[in-house]
């Protein structure tokens, strides 16, 4: 099949040579000339503009969106005017499925078929085999199959209903992910407390092998020993990219109770403070009840 | 290898079987003698006492329990007598690592061998291929290791170093084990209050085709909702066996935050009651300053 | 000061009392007659109509809303076309401090002055003396002053600043409510569960007397539990206003980690279920991996 | 009443001032003679031993003690040889419910009387008018009640049941002393992160009059923010001295949800750390799955 792709970032690359490996022709585009430059090496016609890449397609066309969720407005906006009826606009990025509703709604007045897909299985599976969850337009979803079919891993795509529903699914995914890395990470915190001298790799191994919670998780946690074994190199600061905080969002408006994923996203947050305003006022409370010691600021001296 | 099996229940008997498959010569002790009888088809040396079972191995003895965690005291109690030094008891149970270290040194007064395992992959693991960590004495591993290897699945076996590092490492991976399941369920939680219709039978399926949380949990979800696709079958009730429980102990000891484990097990705790008293003085304070209506309970009328 | 009031529920009618208590005439409405009738008794000028009740005050009209968040939009739009610049419009209710914001801008721009203001300390408090959080034009704070002054228990009151500031002060004021509670009942609860044959009673107000954690939430508590000394009539049910929720969001908009007012508010969702689909899914995990007993639903049979 | 008191601490110098100023006589002994002189100023008796304060009471002796729960046997053991039938000890100072328990069946056998005793409201509160919460002999309350009567403030004491239940009252108290100051904290610092510019002092102190969280903690807010309004100088490190941890210790073993209470303790934790374990392996893991950037920590370089 002959596929748009726009967004040539780490995704979006793997993604490209995923589809070129598979026999599809890719006509990509990005803002970055030399991640066209790259793909072109691997077989892709780049183009210079969404123009181009519109008019190198035939009707109906199929478009992968590989973008930021913030940029996917503007790019549609951009594509809409050249657009014809019947033509498919994918988002396989991680927009907020609300706003992929909205799209979907309005796109859809203008004839265009809306898709939203999450993308799951990191760079690696966008190279190799990634796992796509798939919502919008059920006809439009028997023309672009193959694509994700041939992308995918065995059994790794899902087509799972209307508009929302492939981004709905990968922002629960991603909420899972958040709680199983903090439950990962909380447990080798302990190992790291003990009394006893690990060594984590070999612990992530053997996790990794016939017991309960192997997963791949454990297995990047492997790798990851193997480089540093006491991650000595690294800050634990833990950042995120908005899913996590969408789920959380998402429980509230639902009232479903989800501690787990909720106070993972927390300590994400507690982790990029060095002090925090709560301990403060706490610290301050012990000190006015109790006489308790409170330990100063070093005061800068500035003269 | 011949070894003294003590212990016939669910996990026992799939790891006998385990054990003579790969040609270990297997006698075997339960209180039950139906299980007996039972593993005696399987080629199993069945015997009708510990007693039985000391004289019937060879010097240095290597006894494996996979018993309950309350009994192991007893049995060791009635085993010791019999034992000489140099033999090798394991413990391949659910035991507190804090028991294991106390078991140790009291066995090491009488020169006899003592190894905490911990054993994951439940049952089926125990049956084709276990997941092993163990510690203790470091010579007995020397002589006990080629019985692990061979029915431990590849690379599914460590031994981690002093006596308690098996035990405590296998507490953790059922603390891990905890958060990881909460998280899994609260995801799945969201899908099902969420507008949309999924199967979840085919998105556990696709979340273990390729995703970041793909992993043996997940497996077991799609195999769980292939049976009872909405688990309108199942109360949510989340019992626990200990390990959790011990995993936050330990880690309010080593002044460890934990909030994932944490909340996974007071969740379970939570689901075991109907109501709560916490829930009945809040409602009860915002009746008090609100005015709020309260639910009452209905009153059971006995005349 | 003659003062419009718009809105006669439980806080509305304590408050109207309050104002005349005070000297101030107060002109009312409400679309509940009753309401009306019931205030004139105190000596309150009842109006039929919005549009009767801005004919029967005088430039610069001062009108307090006191009504559901929901109604706030639609009070204004009635309001607007009747009032002139200079006019004071102040929301005494609950509403989401953006919306204030919003209101406030808009209303500028017809001369209009929109207060916000968090209002505190019950249905017995807007009739003795309230607690006042403030946000709006300082301009028209000079004004209204008096009245917060009157009608605030002693010290009772504060300006805080810009357009909104009053509401989210009063948005934070409930979530440590939420988290004050919930303290307070998690504290009961266990010493309902312990050995010990507390009277709850005499516990809350001895723990009222002189100790830390004496509040006005733990006289509360000694009021609700004199009245039944083991909450038996009421279900521990803990409906939310939306206060909470809004305290949560606003946090995960600020990236600021609140775990404790974040699980008060999902243990109060948790309690409005009979089960929940994560437990359900926890419970048919550990059925799957370790052959852990799961507890059946009764089947409900109709023929 | 002639009472001998152990412990001249910052609570139980207040105190001792506390039952002079109610015309008991009162027999001190320290280990800091310091202390011991600083007392006699206010009239009361210094010794130099356990054994002169047991000389220089009369039958049945009543002996407080005020010291840290570490050294709480040691003193026991020291006064049980000179003690006499009928004679009552009382433990007012932080004791594990348990170890309380434990020591009144020991002393029992001996003919002495143990109680246990929380003591709640800070120095100022054992000066003036403290709370207790007593748990013990029933017999022996009605000899020592004048004393809890003449030092707490008015309401401010409960004979709450048999051995153990003053102190587990005063455990629990502290729990939710824990949630309470965690709420407060939380609300302050999505104050501080707000849009608004709030002086912290008034925001305590409109909050402390007439407000549903009105309370003694607010009333210490509003004083550290008056010395301090944005608690520059003080570090956000928030000890804990055993209490809240035996708390959740607690809940644990009855099998209660805490979750506030859990948590407000596991952020005390957090807050002592400079970064953590978890933090490191979620950032690894990220890294590993999404190429996301890890912060790396400065490499100190020494030749």
């Amino acid at each position: 099949m002959k596929i748009g792709l726009i967004g040539l970032g780490k995704m979006g690359l793997n993604m490209a040579q995923n589809l070129l490996h598979h026999n599809h022709e890719v006509v990509a585009y990005d803002l970055n000339s030399n991640a066209i430059k790259e793909i072109e090496k691997h077989g892709a016609k780049g183009v210079s503009s969404i123009l181009n890449l519109i008019k190198m397609l035939e009707k109906p066309r199929v478009i992968f969106m590989m973008v930021p969720h913030s940029v996917v407005d503007s790019v549609i906006i951009e594509l809409t005017p050249f657009l014809n009826s019947g033509d498919i606009v994918i988002d396989a990025g991680n927009s907020h499925y609300k706003e992929s509703i909205r799209r979907y709604t309005n796109l859809k007045k203008v004839g265009v078929r809306f898709m939203d897909v999450g993308t799951s299985g990191g760079t690696e599976g966008a190279r190799n085999g990634a796992c796509y969850m798939v919502g919008g337009d059920p006809e439009a979803w028997r023309v672009a199959e193959p694509v994700f079919q041939d992308t995918a891993v065995e059994n790794g795509y899902l087509y799972a209903g209307k508009a929302g529903s492939g981004h709905f699914l990968k922002m629960i995914h991603n909420g899972i992910e958040y709680g199983m890395m903090a439950a990962i990470g909380e447990g080798f915190e302990v190992l790291e407390k003990s009394e006893f001298d690990y060594d984590y790799e070999k612990v992530a191994r053997v996790w990794n092998n016939g017991s309960v919670i192997r997963s791949w998780l454990m297995d990047l946690a492997e790798h990851a020993f193997s480089k540093d074994a006491k991650l000595e190199e690294i800050k634990g600061m833990m950042h995120s990219s908005g899913e996590g905080k969408w789920t959380v969002e998402t429980a509230l408006d639902l009232q479903t109770a989800t501690p787990i994923i909720a106070m993972s996203l927390f300590m994400r947050y507690r982790s990029l403070e060095k002090d925090t305003f709560t301990g403060k006022v706490v610290a301050a409370l012990r000190n006015e009840f109790g006489g308790h010691a409170v330990e100063k600021c070093e005061k800068v001296i500035t003269d």
